[in-house]
């Protein structure tokens, strides 16, 4: 078996290329791991998600790892990793006024333009990539109890990414 | 969309025909996941990796996660998580001593009998589903020098599982 790092740029092409891949949070040093969908744009991570326990980890402590894989066997694979940080993106365009975030970055009030623009741009992407569905089709039955969907948009930045590649001789 | 949560059986259930998965493990509260073929039997997920980043954090935190899926779609899927704590396997019947392991659990000395059985179990269990591959096939060679393998075997316990599948109404 071969084993190749992948560059930065191929690392890069490769997560763009992918729209589902598996995201990591961490409450103080126990990790979890969820599947999600995921835009990526310009050195950002875009994704929505219901409220839970990955959300109020991530409001606690927003270091993420991502991972994206193709794998077709134990010795041909590719895997992408990113270390990152959750970024939760304000509501705005339904409607509804912005709702206080208590992640600390989201404290300026001058962030709150750019917020609104990330989560359009968020929603937009999300939408051109069919990663979104209609909310006819999204309302949530848990336990035969309607849920009701309250999407919450974050992004993650991409501070450091990192890929492998491996083949058969 | 309809989700549903799987009783713990069918989660084990889903577990067992399962051999690709997700683990993730965290420094410090930083998470980091990678993509890991596993073998499941009686409360146990046995498997092995070379010395890397994952093993060297699990020394220092054996807080793991692990998450199983099949994801057809956003609306279609299922996914099992299980919370649980890395344990390293020492070695044995290939004729070099147990070396020393740097987890707490593996200092009483009662316990490296059971780690001899348990690591002859990862080793069968692993061969017996084929995610185990011959030498001749394994040398890894990363970025064009020749790598030692250095198989560490663990095992992680299933302290909780849970489980989701969602599907269109």
């Amino acid at each position: 078996m071969h084993i190749e790092e992948l560059t930065r740029d191929a690392s890069l092409h490769f997560l763009a290329g992918s729209s589902l891949g598996r995201l990591a949070c961490a409450n103080q040093s126990q990790p979890y791991i969820t599947p999600f969908y995921f835009v990526y744009h310009d050195q950002w991570i875009y994704s929505f998600s219901t409220i839970g326990q990955k959300i109020e980890w991530f409001r606690t402590n927003p270091l993420a790892c991502v991972e994206v894989d193709e794998i077709t066997s134990p010795q041909e694979w590719t895997s992408v990793i990113v270390f990152g940080r959750y970024e939760e993106l304000a509501k705005t365009t339904d409607g509804q006024a912005p709702r206080e975030i208590p992640i600390e970055r989201h404290e300026e009030s001058t962030k709150s333009i750019a917020d609104q623009d990330a989560r359009n741009l968020d929603f937009k992407l999300l939408q051109q990539r069919k990663l979104w569905w209609e909310p006819g089709y999204s309302r949530t039955v848990l336990h035969g109890t309607p849920r009701p969907l309250e999407p919450v948009y974050f992004r993650l930045s991409v501070d450091e990414i990192s890929g492998h590649w491996a083949t058969l001789e």
